[in-house]
Order: structure tokens, then sequence, then C-alpha cells
């Protein structure tokens, strides 16, 4: 081991690191074949191809001699059982978002999708440069696990209503698919809030057991079939302006890699996490006009809606607040989205709007 | 060589690559050491690091059987003199931007930065997912290269003045550093323009051979001390909205590589285009807050400017077209970016107008 992969693991801190630099490592010998679970339905389009992205290079960078044998959401466990399955060491990692599993520590929120919060450019900010990944490994590492941020689907859209919302009250009794803190958001507003995993939205929007749905965006929504069902599109949310996807390992069986095996784990993580939101990024502008075509009609929130979200938002991040590591987490995170955000509006945000109005984009 | 990697070389055509694929490769046994050049100067910030990670992770990755020898800007050869370093093999690769090497082909502009261009996420979805990168395997190959994004400085700063611009007319006899196109966009406007490599920058304007320069951004700028010399910065610009940064492989030395290996560079250099671009873009709101603090003025370009601008960009993109790849390379680069920009202003640029003044950041 190299001083630097040295460095980097001391700077996990805890016993567990400690003891799995110093004690001569126990690499595990010749080819080897990991199962990864998912959080998506085998084809939903984006978040399955991100976690065969990451198998399919893991494979292949490590010339065969781990390979990744992708089981999509249902195929070993359920789309909310991944997490568990791999603390157990039932799969060795899984590709997915950990929004969906706040009941096992509500700082998930940060490494998944806080409402409100970072997109994905402050997100790799913060992860990569601000103490974000330190924060991360000090998180999973209670759960005997180890994340790499591995996909992003870029600002996620307001979703599909069968009315339109004019006011923060008509929210009030509509029954809404929305996960993690932005449901909770949409709760203190009124909203029957339910918490379905992607492959099983269609069925319930269809059978009317929702009213309504997010779930990623133009070219995402367009393949699940939504416009099928409800014709109202908002495209910009609150909710989800940039939902980190992880890869997360088991950290016995990401510790047993050899230190160039989990380089190229990390490595592979990273590529995946732009390679992904470039896909998403550069089919949506063409799914939106066939929506559009197709006869669904565009729809933005009110300025009053947006305040309402914005101070629910604040309430369901203070409410879990206390926890030492969440409270750690989240002044972090607001350091380094404020200063993110200042700079990214001043720069890009100036250029690209006078780009537009000088081009007419 | 499985499916996969067979039908991504023969996406390439031509004749060399059809003889790589169809001829037994020939690929190099045992540990090799490769040499890296740069078009920057030792510990220029930013771009620097951004080499010198592609070069520490392809050697970690592939456990030492391909070991990154970087010589920096003037320790082999000149910044200017990598691409033909590279392509005569007296260097393996480099890590630069290629606007400095238009005098090649034109078309080099698409693959660095176009004035009035692409952002880095707009990039990104053309290079990965709207055939970019088929583009520029075949302009990449005329010269025996093998191209690969790399990283990215973000939106670069207008730049530093010692007199206010307050319509285009002040460019007038400007003596003035930017390279690439965005340069001859001010030449344009009347401005003296000189292309010098970052590591002559600070000696040009500090002996009064210029008058103001651009070079990256707050955190690259103020490590580069040009707040030393001049104090009117301005903080949005035309010219630079997000240059992507190269690996570039002789495409012989890249061939000789086994497939695994292949896979390595492509995507530690997908990695290392995201890690960097979030390098600049988490030191740079700190950085704009301390040149405040000493002194520094900032300003931005009145619409007339932008609009002066964005003219002169449209006649310096047109008046290299007529040759058939440049022609090409346009119009898919136009086609990705329009539908780009129109999807990111629907979605993230509204969410983040909203949060920003929600939240007041």
């Amino acid at each position: 081991m190299d001083r630097r992969s040295f460095l980097r693991t001391s700077a996990l801190g805890g016993s567990a690191a400690a003891a799995s630099t110093l004690a001569a490592p126990a690499y595990a010998q010749g080819n080897r074949t990991l199962t990864m679970v998912t959080t998506w339905g085998r084809g939903l389009a984006g978040v399955h191809d991100s976690a065969q992205f990451c198998a399919d290079k893991i494979t292949e960078l490590t010339d065969g001699q781990v390979t990744v044998d992708l089981r999509a959401a249902g195929e070993l466990v359920g789309a909310f059982e991944v997490f568990d399955a791999v603390t157990a060491g039932q799969a060795d990692m899984y590709h997915g978002v950990d929004y969906y599993f706040l009941s096992q520590h509500p700082a998930l929120s940060f490494f998944s999708q806080v409402p409100f919060g970072m997109t994905f450019q402050e997100y790799n900010n913060w992860i990569d440069h601000q103490g974000g990944q330190e924060l991360a490994d000090e998180l999973y590492s209670i759960f005997g696990l180890k994340a790499m941020a591995a996909g992003n689907t870029g600002p996620q859209s307001g979703g599909w209503f069968s009315k339109e919302i004019n006011a923060p009250e008509d929210f009030q009794g509509l029954r809404f698919r929305m996960p993690g803190q932005g449901g909770q958001v949409l709760s203190k507003l009124g909203a029957s809030v339910q918490n379905l995993p992607g492959a099983e939205v269609y069925q319930a929007l269809s059978s009317g057991a929702i009213d309504g749905t997010e779930w990623i965006g133009p070219w995402a929504d367009e393949k699940a079939g939504f416009q099928e069902i409800t014709n109202i599109y908002y495209t910009a949310g609150f909710h989800e302006p940039g939902p980190n996807l992880n890869l997360v390992m088991n950290l016995e069986v990401f510790e047993s890699l050899t230190p160039a095996q989990q380089a190229i784990v990390q490595q592979v993580s990273r590529s995946s996490n732009l390679w992904t939101m470039s896909l998403f990024m550069a089919n949506n502008g063409a799914a939106l006009q066939r929506l559009q075509s197709g006869g669904v009609r565009i729809a933005e929130f009110p300025d009053a809606v947006w305040d309402a979200f914005g101070s629910a938002a604040e309430e369901v991040l203070m409410e879990a607040a206390g926890d030492d590591l969440y409270d750690r987490c989240l002044e972090s995170y607001q350091n380094s989205l404020q200063a993110s955000a200042q700079w990214i509006s001043t720069s890009s945000g100036v250029f690209s709007q006078q780009r537009d109005r000088v081009k007419g984009y």
C-alpha cells in the first residue's frame, strides 16, 4: 500500500479503519464475482443504465478479476431491501438512492437529496472537495458500508398532476408519490404522501391509488408512460434538484479488494456519476418536446407555492436535527451549498442568461 | 477483445482502426512507463492538479502496469509544443486545452471551447451521448491521436482590466491575453490579442506588455497573483463558459494498451473531468470573497457588450466553415447545445433562481 492509500484510509478515522491499515491486509485471491442489487426495476430508463454501467466497467477495468453480477429490484431482493441486504452481506453492493432509507439514519438525506438543496455540481463540490466524503465515510461505516457517488438524474420535474396547483392549499388531501424529505415537505402542505419504488408507480397512478406523482424528468417519465394517465406536467420541482445515486459496497468486501481494485471501484463510480447525469440531460430536451406535441400541458409553480416549499423544507431539515452526526452534516452541507450557489449564480448563471438572451435559445 | 470493445473500435472508422481490430492485437507486455506532457506550468492551480490526478490514477488503477511520468510545460517540451510532441511520438500523451492548436485544425475549437458555446454539462451531454466523441475520434485520428475529456475549469471569468468596459468600443486598441476563438472575437472588437500560455501571463501583465488578461476564475487567478497588478475583475465572461481539457494519447500507444488498460484510461479521464470541475467550483466562491476583501472591484459587462460578443462570436464560428469535418462538428454541436440549453433553463435554471430567491443566497 503506497503512502497516498495509507493517508486516505487513515482519514476514515475509527478503529475499523485503523485495523484494516495496520494489520497485513488479506486481499482475496483470484477472480471473484460480486453481486450488485439495485433500487431500480430492470430497464428503468437512466437509473438502471447507471447501475449497469458501474457493473460493466468494474468488470472491464479489472479485466474480469472482479465480475459484477447485477440483480435488479425484485430479482434477488426488493427495491427497499437493498440496504439491509448489503449490510448483512447477502449482496456485496447496491446501486440506489438513499432517501429510501431515512429510517436507518436521517443523515442519509444529505447523501441522496435535501429538498431545496444542492444541484449535481454543488453536491460534487461538497463530496470531493469540501468534506462531504469524509462525513459519508463516517455515516456509512456505522452500517458496515462504503458509499461512492455514482450517478445523478439532474434536476427532477415537479411532477404529474390531474389539476393545476395555483396555491399551497391545492396540495391538501392530494394523494401524491414522493420519497424522502421531499415527501415530508408535501405532508406539511397537507398531501397524503406515498413512498413507492419506481417500478410500482405507473400501476398506482393508473389504478387511481394516487392522484399524481413525480418520478425523474421528461425522458424517464415518458418511458414510464405517465403521459398516458395525466397530462399536467410541472417541469421544475423543489424536491430533487440533483439527487445523488450511490454505489454502496459492504465495507468488508471493499476492504478485501486490492488497492488497485478499490481505486477502480472509486474512479468508475465518479465516471458513472458524470456519464449518468449527461445521459439524462442529453435526452430530456427532446423528450419534453415529444410530450408537448402529444398534448401534455407544461406548467410552473407560482412564487407563493415555491415560498411554501421553502418554508416547509426548512422545517423538515431542522426537525431531524439534534443527532451529532446529522448536525455536523447539516452545517458542512449548508456552508458548502451557500458558497457554491453564490459563485454559480455570478458566473454560469449570468453567462447562460446572456447567451440564451442573445442567441434566442 | 469482447464484443463491446470491437464495436466501439469499429465506430472509429478508417483503415487504422480496422487494422487494429482485425489484426491480432499486439499488446505491450510487462510494466511500462508512459510520458505525459502538459500545456500547464507545474503548480498552476487546478489545471496542473488535473493532469497530476490523471497520471496518478492511471498508475494506481493499473497497479503500476502503466506508470505515467508527468513532465509539466517546459520540462520536456514547451506548453505549445505538446500536440506535435505526441503526434510525433516524442511523448505518449498530453493533458491540455486544444484551442491552443487551432492552426492544426479549426475544428479543435469544438473539443476545447467555442465562445458563447457549451458549458461543462452541455459539453458532456454532447461528447458522451449525442455524437461528440465519434466526431472527436474522427478529428484526432487524422493526427494519430486519441482524445478523452479529462477536466474542465467551469465558467471562466471575463478577466482583469485596468479600466472599465462600458461599450464594445472600449476594446479598441486594448492589448489583451485571450487564446482560441475567444481571442479572435476580441480582435473583431479591435483589441490587440495575444495568445500566451498560463505560466507566462503574470510576467506579461506585470511588465506592461499587455493591458489585461483572462485566465480562469477567482481561485486560479488569485493564485496567479493578477490582483497584485490590476484591480477591476469581470466575473462572467463570454469566451470560455466551460473549456474542456483533454487527455490526448498517441493513438498507436493507446491501441497497444490492453482492453482493460484502455478502459482504465477512459474512465480515469471522465472521473478527472468531474473531479477537476468540482475542484474549481468548490474554491471559487471563497476566493472571490478574498479578492473583494483585498480591494478588487467586481464588474459585469453591460448588455450592449454581450450583444457585441455574441455577434462577433457568430462571425468567428462561421468564418472557419467550409471544411467538411468542421461543418459536421458545427451542426452536431449546435443541435446538441440548443436542446441542452432549453432544458437546463427550464429545469435547473428555474429551480436555482427560485431557491436562491427564497433562501437569500
